[in-house]
């Protein structure tokens, strides 16, 4: 069965790594009895093994063990190996470039999708468990093979969503009007706007938003929608682009 | 000889669509004997009729005939007979991919850089005339072949360059962070930060910055730097990535 929590962000304004989340955090991985994590730390182009101590620091606290993907000499094994997949923030493009080079992506979907491990992601972790990294809000700073991603779920998250600012000069597009563009091609699939300081967490295919903002629904041909934390976004896994 | 007007933007808050950059552009225009202008609605995910109409009736009454290369039957015959190009704002990728798939990169850079015809860019417009669209705001919504662009320039350019706010709680990535991203990567090419308001003109291998923001420019390896309206920028040329 498949156990996802797909975080916005990993640090919320004014609180350390992760702490926004902590409770949801330790209760997905001591419901699925994890004990040690698999941190992929593709996404960062300064260094990954600063991330890796990083993230190792933070969850040790929290009394998990914490394996770098950048210190396995065989990814694939350690992929195999794995109890519990985190995939942490970055550039989006980097990260599921080197996933992609590294032929990652099947191992990771099957892990999570037929062995059941939990997957979280948080961020650029949380845009490649979707469909594509079409709607990431980074800079495409190296070329993918193509930009589709895990598909752990069937439709597009929108990390650290941002409501447009109706005092603001920039005349930048919002991120609803991106949304709108990537939607004004046929065949695309919802996108979830997941604001900092929420996630989506995903049982087989029950959904719930979780966190502490609502999320902005936005499905092609459609008015977008908010949905409060709580909600149950099961439906997303039915949806079909009718347009 | 070269001739370049890259803008950051088409329309500034509370003007008409170039309005800011009037003077200039028909400056731009009547030194180079402009009359007719080819433009290029490639960016525009919604229609590309509506968005040719749109600049038209604006440059009409410029005293411009403008003509849509989404009109032309033989895109290649049309820039073969332009008098000038000007490839409008919209989605970066959509834009690209659309001049990859007719294969117009290399009839466009014959034009302007052997032909010397007067080529004007607007936002995605100007990303597309520098080394690559990396630096880029614009959403993923499609994939492109690769991410090398005209290479009109030696360098980047992130148009809407936008300064980070200090009062701000959100915690994506500021710009200059998403730039120091790509030039954490080796090789990269300088990125110039061009605010909305203003552009840069090139005649040859000299570039001046011109309308009413400084801009910021970032060099891989070095300190970021503040370049005032008026500055000749005209170093970019010879800048080599030493870092
Ligand atoms: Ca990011
Ligand atoms: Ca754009």
């Amino acid at each position: 069965m498949r156990k996802l929590l797909l975080l916005s962000n990993s640090v919320l304004h004014g609180s350390g790594y992760l702490e926004y989340a902590k409770d949801y955090v330790i209760e997905f991985f001591s419901k699925n009895g994890v004990k040690e994590i698999l941190f992929v730390p593709y996404a960062n182009p300064f260094s990954q093994e600063k991330y890796t101590e990083k993230v190792r620091s933070e969850l040790n606290k929290w009394g998990y063990i914490v394996k770098g993907l950048n210190e396995a000499d065989d990814p694939h094994s350690a992929i195999n190996q794995a109890q519990c997949i985190f995939i942490g923030g970055g550039n989006t493009f980097l990260l599921l470039k080197l996933l992609q080079e590294k032929q990652l992506i099947e191992a990771i979907r099957n892990r999570v999708l037929n062995d059941g491990i939990p997957y979280m992601g948080s961020s650029a972790g949380t845009n490649v468990a979707t469909v594509s990294i079409s709607t990431t809000n980074d800079m495409p700073i190296v070329h993918c093979q193509s930009l589709e991603a895990l598909s752990l779920v069937p439709f597009n998250i929108n990390p650290h969503y941002l409501d447009s600012d109706p005092t603001s000069r920039h005349m930048g597009e919002t991120r609803e009007t991106r949304i709108s563009e990537y939607h004004a091609l046929t065949g695309t699939p919802p996108v979830l706007g997941l604001r900092e300081g929420s996630f989506l967490h995903v049982r087989g295919d029950v959904a719930t938003l979780g966190g502490l903002s609502a999320a902005r629904l936005f499905v092609r041909g459609k008015p977008c929608e908010e949905h409060p934390v709580g909600s149950d976004l099961s439906f997303l896994f039915n949806l079909v682009d009718s347009a």
